[in-house]
């Protein structure tokens, strides 16, 4: 009985065979490690790039333009897949879990764009299919989420899974200055790109999202169902409000089991206080607060995107790989899959020039009620559906940034809410600076 | 050649069958979190106890007094222990292990005392020896040291291990409790044993710290060799002082490569600045830094004690034995091992009541003096050979506490110290307070 359990011999792990689509600064950095670790027994037999003309750091002989040459080869066993272009990182996956190899990928939008169909691959071909580096790229987060949460309650989870804006809103908070130098900062720093939208509007967070949710939660859903903003709105004015309560912003990826069963998921610029573990991720570092029913409350930290960073997690996919690891995605095969919940409510900070685009009366109820001759702000609570079905929020000059303990599974609507909505009108007419 | 590396069916997972030791906090909280995980097909077939006579919450069959009954059933592969005494649990993991059986271990005392024979029986028998919950409890410390920086130069590692003395200390700076009275609410809350001295003279910390070594450096050494002490002399003075510098104090469990290639190791208080990472562990939790050259600066944070999180760390090891995983040692069988080093020097603090039971000869340099009436203090510089080879400062009423970035390699060693020195001397004997 206890033979059948383990292959315990020296030589289980099998050599690795790699070809390595892409060698932009992470490919390079891969090759460059795994020179460095030959324990790891494994080689890159070869690189298919799309440039030919430019200087590489390494044999001439290694690359390639043919992307076949690599997926037939029957001696390559594993394809590493670190290129930009997400329509054809995918049909390299395709392919090449086809072919029966295994795929380590690093291309979030890829996988956040085709994440049923390699669901479906992987079932079908048995074969591996591992992106530690495609979220937060150093920290281990979907391999823990993987095999440490899997017996446990997953109260909820919020991370830091975008470097760029948490680099800009760093900026914002320390160095006062406002959203358009701090992002023309993090751009000559690297940490943005020349076009910065999908990381300012939040599309990298939100893609990340998806398939972490399908590791915490066994969710399997698009981009576009899950509520989502960046921080391209928010404004110098919500910093100073946010200093004042001693609150700082950060773009909140989050998720919560609600009582009904379901998971409250979006991912949204919030206000944090000090003693949140996520007010400690600074400049553009990456951050993941877990919370369990059994592990109570871990928080994981480090730096989520750059070329070793990268690459270090590219190669502990590559490292498990010699022991035959592969997602199980046990919430999604081996318990109830979760799914997201409609029905709760958010508590939101709003700021703006103009009254007049801000619908109140969707509001269940107006907390704080703050006007001066430039910009006036509203705390209050809202459901989540007045936000999901509408883009009035998303607006320019408008800038919604969650309160701290956002979400409200439900309310006890009466007189309190009328009487609130009064006071609204009323500080509103006379300009009143109230709490 | 693809199908040679990946048993890819779905019946891969075996299921396990467990005899478990111990039915303390940690034994019961395992039963209860396996009977909410049916997914995991773990079971507890039969539980070894001391006690008969207790009342317990699951049926009597399951229980009994006699080990072998489990060592030797040939249907149970899986033994779990969490018992207290660490010779008879070394007693059971070996039995367990030359039975074939696998073992998961939380017994951090009976690790750090057995671990060179415990390494060999596993080489032995080929069997999984897991202990994710022998140190730091729910955070995932020795797999991702493992897995995550196999490829990777690890640089260095600084942890908080033992939540007891830093419960206590986060009291002594927060709440200006003396160190008497933070010790007597940790044991009132549970958070530190009736006899403490194994928490409080940093024995626990210095134990989990030997195979963490292991897991890190591939150095296999007993805790005797590692330079370590606990909190017991810290005094509410030092911690008035630190106060003063923004400043706080954390028992600090740390590791770093040095330019020789070896090893620093050592556990000693430490002042810490509020930009470091573990100055935001504070109370019963546990915390570890990791820095690498390619992960670079990485923070792992959570509950370090108690039931549902050891628990929880115990569960994840039994759900890692699924897919046939082991500890590899990496740097201990695949690289060159990591050995200590006993050259280096540390900048210190120094309190105390009696300048004469100071040997302020052996220090390098001395960078700050200051007397009080009651109370006076050093900092400097000091060849790490004098601490280890000599015990004058861990007696009572002396207090050493490591200042920040301790470690330095070499030191110059010239007219700088006699004067130094002699200033120190010249600040002693006029009871001056300066530098």
């Amino acid at each position: 009985m206890e033979n059948e359990i383990l292959n315990t011999s020296a030589d289980h792990h099998k050599a690795l065979t790699i070809g390595l689509f892409g060698f932009g600064v992470v490919g390079e950095g891969l090759y460059k490690v795994l020179h460095q670790t030959p324990s790891l027994k494994a080689t890159i037999k070869k690189v298919c790039i799309k440039n030919p003309g430019k200087p590489r750091q390494a044999p001439p002989s290694l690359f390639t333009t043919e992307k076949d040459v690599l997926l037939n080869d029957p001696e390559i066993n594993v394809i590493v897949e670190v290129i930009d272009d997400s329509v054809a990182a995918f049909a390299i996956v395709k392919t090449a879990l086809l072919n029966g190899k295994h795929v380590v990928s690093a291309s979030k939008k890829m996988i956040a764009e085709n994440l049923p169909e390699i669901l479906s691959l992987q079932q079908q071909t048995g074969r591996s299919f591992l992106c530690e580096a495609a979220a937060c790229a150093s920290i281990p987060v979907i391999r823990n989420l993987e095999e440490y949460y899997d017996n446990d309650l997953l109260h909820g989870i919020q991370a830091i899974v975008n470097g760029s804006t948490n680099y800009i809103l760093t900026k914002m908070f320390e160095d006062k200055l406002d959203y358009r130098d701090a992002l023309l900062q993090a751009q000559q720093l690297g940490f943005a790109e020349s076009d910065p939208k999908l990381d300012v509007e939040g599309y990298d967070a939100v893609n990340k999202w998806t398939f972490l949710l399908t590791h915490a939660y066994g969710i399997v859903t698009p981009a576009s169902n899950i509520l989502f903003s960046g921080i391209q709105n928010v404004q110098g004015f919500d910093a100073q409000v946010g200093t004042e309560k001693g609150w700082t912003i950060r773009l909140v990826a989050q998720a919560r089991k609600l009582e009904s069963g379901k998971v409250a998921a979006f991912v949204l610029p919030q206000f944090v206080k000090p003693e949140n573990h996520l007010s400690f991720v600074r400049h553009e570092y990456n951050g993941v607060v877990i919370e369990s029913g059994f592990a109570d409350k871990q928080f994981f930290y480090g730096k989520g995107a750059g070329s070793f960073p990268t690459a270090s997690a590219v190669l502990s996919d590559i490292s498990a790989l010699r022991y035959d690891y592969k997602y199980e995605y046990k919430k999604l095969y081996h318990h109830t899959p979760g799914t997201l919940s409609e029905d709760y409510y958010l508590r939101i900070f709003l700021s703006f020039e103009d009254v007049s685009v801000v619908p109140k009366e969707k509001f269940e109820t107006i907390e704080e009620w703050h006007a001066r001759e430039d910009r006036k702000y509203l705390a209050g609570l809202i459901h989540v559906s007045h936000l999901r079905n509408a883009d009035w929020w998303k607006k320019d000059g408008i800038s919604l940034v969650l309160l701290p303990d956002a979400i409200v599974e439900s309310v006890e609507i009466s007189k309190v809410k009328r009487k609130s909505l009064e006071l609204a009108g009323l500080q509103l007419h006379h300009g009143y600076s109230g709490y």
